[in-house]
């Protein structure tokens, strides 16, 4: 049987660890938890598997442990912010809950934040929101990386650029989480580095041959990811991918047309206070009825059952909350020498 | 030689058309041309196309041609309206020219209306925006109308739900025009009608059987139109679908809860303005750079070039506007049924 970890221990083992690499004890409390968080939610490509990189970072100087954003301009319900390189994780949580309490003042927020260092799992961060019954958007890119082509072409220009959107409703939030590209650097890097397969053809190679191998990612020149839709109808990823390139690059300042600074993240946050709408009571009485729509919808062959986003990462975070984590095979070793190296003891586990 | 037309003589003519239906000289000057611009952009089930459908509606009041929106609530940078049935064509531009008024003093405003009418082409409002520096998102949906299932499900539970973001850059603006499905209910009913196919397997039969054939949307019980990303990755339309939902109709507060009220939309308009974040310049150096590196990418085998989205739609309606715009097959048929029993001179066409 696999160990299994209680989450506390582990969000208190990494926040040590995060501690012992310079990063500020308000800080490494915020971030340790939601790396935990986004292994609890199945997320584990983007969950403590970072926590290895991040201490790297913080130990290299590419990540700052230190200090605070720099504000670009405030105009109450729109906020720029120079992140400094400082932690994304923190920065996006911080942001999250500066967005929700403006919202409930001005109706809607949005943070812009440029030069962050990498975020990590957008999902982990919803419930900040929607647990204060408000709706939230966060995207990021990478200005610093590209794996996916536009639409028709075959030369990376930019990141998966993912979409979370975070949505109250009378019982369980819809927690969305998707990205512009069918599949993310984290999971094709991860399979080729097990020699494994795609499970369809969602690459493609360097002269735009679509493939299941992400081992066409790895040449030179490089594959790139193809985008949400394909190769049949790619254009509607492209277009999401440009919609986040100009919410994260262009609103906060910085992007693919200035010098490279190394890993790290364009950040934006928006939250809306329903209450400043038609009502809280209203809004959850619209989302719950159409959450009701899609769980009692009838499968199509070879389908259980329809879920709502959310359903499974909030299933699979209550049984690991209550039996244990299983972390995927790997991360506690990485994190072990880390340990080692800090002279921190590593959490207990259960078979 | 098929007949083409002068843009505003076409214009013209359907603003007659609207006011001698009943509707306001001032909405029938906005929404006529708005028709028009669709058609300029290629957008052909969006444009005239849906003139007659318009003219119907105010004759038999399901369509409201005179008087306000309802203010629901308005504080400053959230606006919400009732658009007490309203042309949704008119809501959205009104929207889009007030969110633009707004961002300009509070840096984004978002304007959530109820109960509008259908709002024909999203892509065509977006220069109102881009023309003014800002970057602009619409999105649609009609809640007495349903014919997408969500991903793994069989019954339809939404409608396409589309989304159009306009993005200023330093030459011309990104228009993005995408939907939560691969296909619409516009080009489905239109081939359907004609007998033809669709490119690839973009629908379902009623079982959950994909399919090419938009015929399986019209049987009983129906199928339903694939979410973006097929049944593939689906879950990805199935996302923005939800998150869609939410924006149209929960944050106005009118949706699939509430008893049918005929054909129509919620929607939802959001305006930022560059300026207030991190400067207009410096965003439109971040676009423009973007945009240069999409248009320079080296295509995939069996493409021309790669494009940026709206570069296809404002490339037509130049052309058009040169040379005259031809009509979609069988739309001034329609018109001149209407303009007959209006007694309205029919506009000159050239072939």
């Amino acid at each position: 049987m696999t160990d299994r970890y209680d989450a506390e221990a582990l969000s208190d083992f990494s926040r040590k660890l995060f501690g012992a690499a310079g990063m500020e004890a308000d800080k490494a409390a915020i971030v340790a938890p939601l790396l935990v968080e986004a292994d609890l939610m199945g997320h584990t490509t983007h969950g403590l598997q970072l926590c290895g990189p991040y201490l790297g970072a913080l130990e290299n100087g590419s990540m700052l442990g230190v200090g605070e954003p720099e504000v670009v301009s405030d105009r109450g319900a729109v906020v720029t912010w120079d992140g400094r390189r400082l932690s994304g994780v923190w920065l996006t949580a911080t942001a999250v809950d500066l967005a929700t309490d403006r919202a409930e003042q001005y109706g809607s927020c949005t943070i812009a934040i440029r030069r962050g260092h990498h975020i990590a799992c957008l999902a982990a961060f919803l419930e900040r929101a929607t647990s204060r019954g408000c709706m939230v958007t966060i995207t990021s890119s990478d200005p610093d990386v590209a794996s996916v082509a536009p639409y028709g072409g075959t030369r990376a220009v930019y990141t998966p650029n993912p979409i979370a959107v975070g949505i109250p409703t009378d019982e369980d939030p819809i927690l969305i989480d998707i990205s512009a590209s069918i599949t993310t650097n984290g999971l094709t890097g991860r399979l080729h580095g097990e020699g494994r397969k795609l499970d369809h053809a969602w690459v493609q190679d360097a002269v735009g041959n679509a493939s299941n191998d992400p081992a066409v990612l790895f040449t030179d020149p490089p594959g790139t990811i193809l985008p949400t839709g394909g190769k049949d109808h790619g254009h509607k990823g492209y277009g999401l991918a440009l919609m986040v390139e100009a919410m994260t690059q262009a609103l906060p300042g910085f992007g693919r047309a200035d010098p490279a600074q190394g890993w790290g993240a364009g950040i934006y946050v928006q939250v809306q206070d329903p209450s400043a709408f038609a009502g809280r009571e209203e809004f959850e009485r619209q989302t719950g009825h159409l959450a009701r729509l899609c769980r009692d919808n009838p499968p199509a062959p070879g389908v259980t059952s329809v879920r709502l986003p959310g359903d499974g990462a909030l299933g699979r975070k209550r049984k690991a909350l209550a039996e244990g984590l299983e972390l995927y095979p790997g991360i506690i070793d990485v994190l072990g020498t880390w340990a080692e190296k800090f002279e921190i003891e590593m959490p207990a586990a259960s078979a």
